[in-house]
């Protein structure tokens, strides 16, 4: 049977290098003659593990000791609540930006921990384009912004520079582009879009914008706590972090993120290409933000769907149904998606044209 | 290379046919010809292992729809503060009992919340018994308690019966043994060491004791928001849950947990009756109290450690080293362990009196 050509938003495609590695260490991990979900965290065999994923992220994002990374359970939802609960002050406020349905929960978790502003969103037109030329106040306590938009297809092509701490949720970009991550406090990020399997969250904190908040914070969100522990203050979710780690060996081996980047252009520019060529479909986004990780476009004739839809799974293609919140298709095309896999999708889309245009 | 005897305390040893089976799931889920580690956690296939999950806890535990069951990330040290944080009201308070670190843990994160009273303890004697004759107050919000404690090795026989809701973290001995669970309100326990791999904790509760205290929740702390989302208000941890419902389906197809429950009893007999038997080696807790779990002994001449650890190693023997905090050796016999593993630790025991008595 043929290989699937998976455009699933997530939990997404990974290498299938990995998957086998990941498949052998369920019965034999590090030829311990055990499996890697039966062994103590604590072996120095599984510490070899939390070491590199934490030094990959390091290396990859080419930052210093200034800099601690965190891979803990709970998903990307824990980290709306966390960001708040360690850097909104009493007598401060979090300032967010508003693109989509993921920017709007961590809004939500924030406002439950004190004062939160939006300063820019695109809600007013269901979030198809990335907000710009707004000013970053200068005495708020963060800024938080998500850098790419899976549900809609956006992505901010540039980020805000500001002298205020710079807090984004890159879980489905990381990794995918250069980025000066210099330029961020914290970056946060699900690992099951682009980095790993889901059950495991990557944080990437500076620690200097830590403790400053003067609140008494359960253990369990208080990042302070998980870097005293090395992430491990608890038994922390064992094989996704694992699994993240081989993807991240994956990325590095073939030429780290200037490798990925100029692929993922390459995909992003197939698809679009041919999404702006064909007479058939449109796409929902502004052009000057569409996302090189989540393509969104409809057919212009809506009714047309169940015949596209059969000829694209004849074709072996899967999980490009679009959102409920936006319909028509979506396209993600992460990391581990080959450029083969996006040619069938465009050859699907040309010979739907032929079919019916 | 033959299979090592894991005695580790967790993350703890699974049934073979479990790892391989979670082996095939990383390359070809469900003949889907994909990874369950790339798959949408909304595709029917993945709901179909939440369902399944979450039914096979109720009837292993033989409870009704007045329960629900849920799979959460962040392990049971985020339950250390999701029990107050959703049952502990402003003018009431907690009710704990001590009988451990994971207690103590427990406990720590309770007082951050609110009022909290440690109506026992055992700390007096670095927890080597359970305190018991202790009442349980009727004006309690909740009382909380550990079933079985990993480092010291001893394990509740019986349970309070209380009016006030009883909270349970049975992380190290869930579905060991029969138990009333009708008795408690709430049970949680981290997957790791009894029922699958970390990165997972499964929290059983009854519905009526949610949504009393007026507390404005964050969302993932919040219980009836989990419950809401049918354990997927957010992305779960896949693997891991997926690994307990076939480590779940594992115990029910080979007859439950009164058939585990048998060959627990053995195994402890086994081992516990050649601690009180041979002259070189003692017990470290009360007799009564003793955890069928996690035994932990001494050699009474500690000095002769080294040569008994290169003996129990060339037997093909693992993770038997003791907790730092008692010191000596803790066989953890979890559900998975066969007792021709218990019965090598007995022999290696015998083979080392015969030679140093």
């Amino acid at each position: 049977m043929s290989k699937v050509h998976n455009f699933s938003a997530g939990p997404g495609i990974l290498p299938s290098e990995v998957l086998k590695e990941a498949s052998e260490s369920c019965l034999n991990f590090d030829n311990m003659n055990l499996s890697l979900l039966e062994i103590s965290h604590r072996s120095k065999n599984f510490e070899a593990v939390i070491d590199e994923s934490r030094s990959l992220v390091k290396e990859l994002f080419e930052v210093g000791d200034e800099y601690e990374v965190l891979f803990l359970g709970g998903g990307a939802s824990t980290q709306f609540a966390m960001v708040p609960y360690n850097l909104l002050t009493d007598t401060g406020y979090a300032a967010y930006v508003n693109t989509g349905v993921w920017a709007s929960k961590a809004i939500k978790e924030s406002k439950i921990i004190g004062n939160t502003k939006v300063i820019a969103s695109s809600e007013d037109t269901n979030f198809n384009y990335i907000p710009k030329g707004y000013e970053v106040p200068k005495d708020a306590d963060f800024l938080h912004i998500t850098s790419n938009n899976t549900i809609y297809g956006t992505q901010m092509k540039s980020f805000p520079k500001s002298d205020v701490p710079v807090v984004c949720d890159m879980s489905s970009d990381i990794f995918s582009r250069k980025i000066n991550a210099k330029d961020f406090s914290l970056i946060y990020a699900g690992a099951q879009k682009n980095m790993g399997p889901a059950g495991s969250t990557m944080i990437m904190v500076k620690k200097d914008i830590l403790g400053k908040t003067g609140r008494k914070m359960l253990s369990m969100l208080d990042y302070q706590v998980h870097i005293k522990g090395g992430t491990m203050y608890n038994t922390p979710p064992v094989f996704p972090i694992y699994v993240s780690m081989l993807t991240l060996r994956w990325l590095k081996k073939h030429g780290g993120i200037s490798w990925i980047e100029k692929i993922n252009q390459q995909k992003a520019d197939l698809l679009y290409n041919e999404i702006d060529r064909n007479s058939l479909f449109i796409g929902t986004t502004a052009v000057e933000d569409r996302s090189n990780m989540n393509a969104c476009f409809l057919l212009k004739d809506a009714s047309h769907e169940p015949e596209f839809d059969k000829l694209w799974k004849s074709m072996g293609i899967d999980g490009i149904r679009g959102h409920r919140d936006v319909g028509g298709y979506r396209a993600s095309m992460y990391n581990a998606l080959p450029i083969e896999s996006v040619q069938v999708l465009v050859d699907a889309m040309k010979a739907f044209e032929t079919k019916f245009a």
